[in-house]
């Protein structure tokens, strides 16, 4: 298993020259077609082909069936994940929020929403989900622990309803498309800062 | 129109005399099929009817096409909200926050993720649905406005992200079925302290 990042270097890793256009349009039509509100059952490999403008044989070649498709599509949508600079906790936390606030990680909610039924259901689509959205998870949990051990966070801190109140809010406003009054570029901070100094008096 | 919140007063107020055990089976009948995971635009009239063992004719009686009846299907779903019982901001949120966390309350998440490809387009379901959520949101938003007057609540608070971080950790938690390590019993208490007080030490 290569662990780059890059799909065009997986590619060449598996000794197989590619159209990366043509890729890049079919996976792309998987999200469209996801974003567009179709169900999972719903989308066929002749679907997708059609809305990318290929062959059936092109999307074969590189994926066995469906579900493969549908997990690299839902895998390609999300950038990396910023390093935590260090700097601060507050800094750090601001940054990780912010990460899922790019027009990419809109539409990934918004996918998301579309294969929520399907998650619900205990698919591999939705093992593969939660493989992959869990070491992101992970990522914040690490940086409230930091906090916990610098002093910058309560000591008894509950780490993981602290992580799910930092996502979750993000989450719900871009399913749910909620229009909080908070200007975009104001987003992480203002949540960030919400679960910092608490709402107590 | 009237505000009974009884289905059974508003069928008498309508002149209607109803068999109220076929009503309950045909709601329940659509409930089941959305948590399911089946899309709205897979449910038939045809498979509610089937699901609830009652002829078709028994659901057009009662509601005019399958609209009117996912609707009304999501609003039974739904208890009435418990009136906050002023004695302080914490225990109000507390009580409000339970209240989404009942079995039935549980359900309704679980067709609510079932429903939200449709809520994302904007369908006459999807405003109703916007409707039914908005004054229980509002609630919410009165307690906390509460909380800052009596100055149980930070005077800078952010109403409406704070409503949105009291209700999203639990809808997440649900859709998504995440074990957070929170006991039940203690979900509502641990979501609103977390909110309160703050991560910050």
């Amino acid at each position: 298993m290569s662990t780059s990042t890059g799909a065009g270097q997986e590619r060449k890793a598996a000794g197989r020259p590619r159209n990366a256009q043509a890729d890049e349009s079919i996976l792309d039509a998987v999200l469209a077609l996801l974003s567009d509100g179709q169900s999972v059952a719903a989308i066929s490999i002749e679907a997708v082909a059609a809305k990318a403008g290929v062959g059936k044989a092109t999307i074969y070649r590189r994926w066995p069936n469906k579900e493969a498709l549908l997990i690299d599509a839902v895998r390609a949508m999300k950038g990396p994940l910023p390093e935590p600079s260090g700097r601060s906790v507050r800094e750090d936390l601001i940054a990780l929020v912010r990460a899922h606030r790019t027009p990419r990680a809109q539409r990934y909610s918004k996918v998301t929403a579309c294969l929520l039924p399907e998650l619900l259901k205990d698919t591999e689509l939705g093992r593969m989900y939660e493989a992959f959205v869990e070491p992101r998870r992970e990522m914040t949990r690490q940086v409230l622990r930091r906090g916990v051990e610098t002093g910058e966070l309560r000591a008894d801190l509950d780490v993981e309803m602290t992580q799910l109140m930092l996502s979750a809010p993000g989450m719900m406003q871009s399913m749910l498309r909620l229009n909080l009054g908070v200007p975009e570029e104001k987003f992480a901070e203002t949540v960030v800062d919400a679960v910092l100094r608490g709402a107590a008096s």
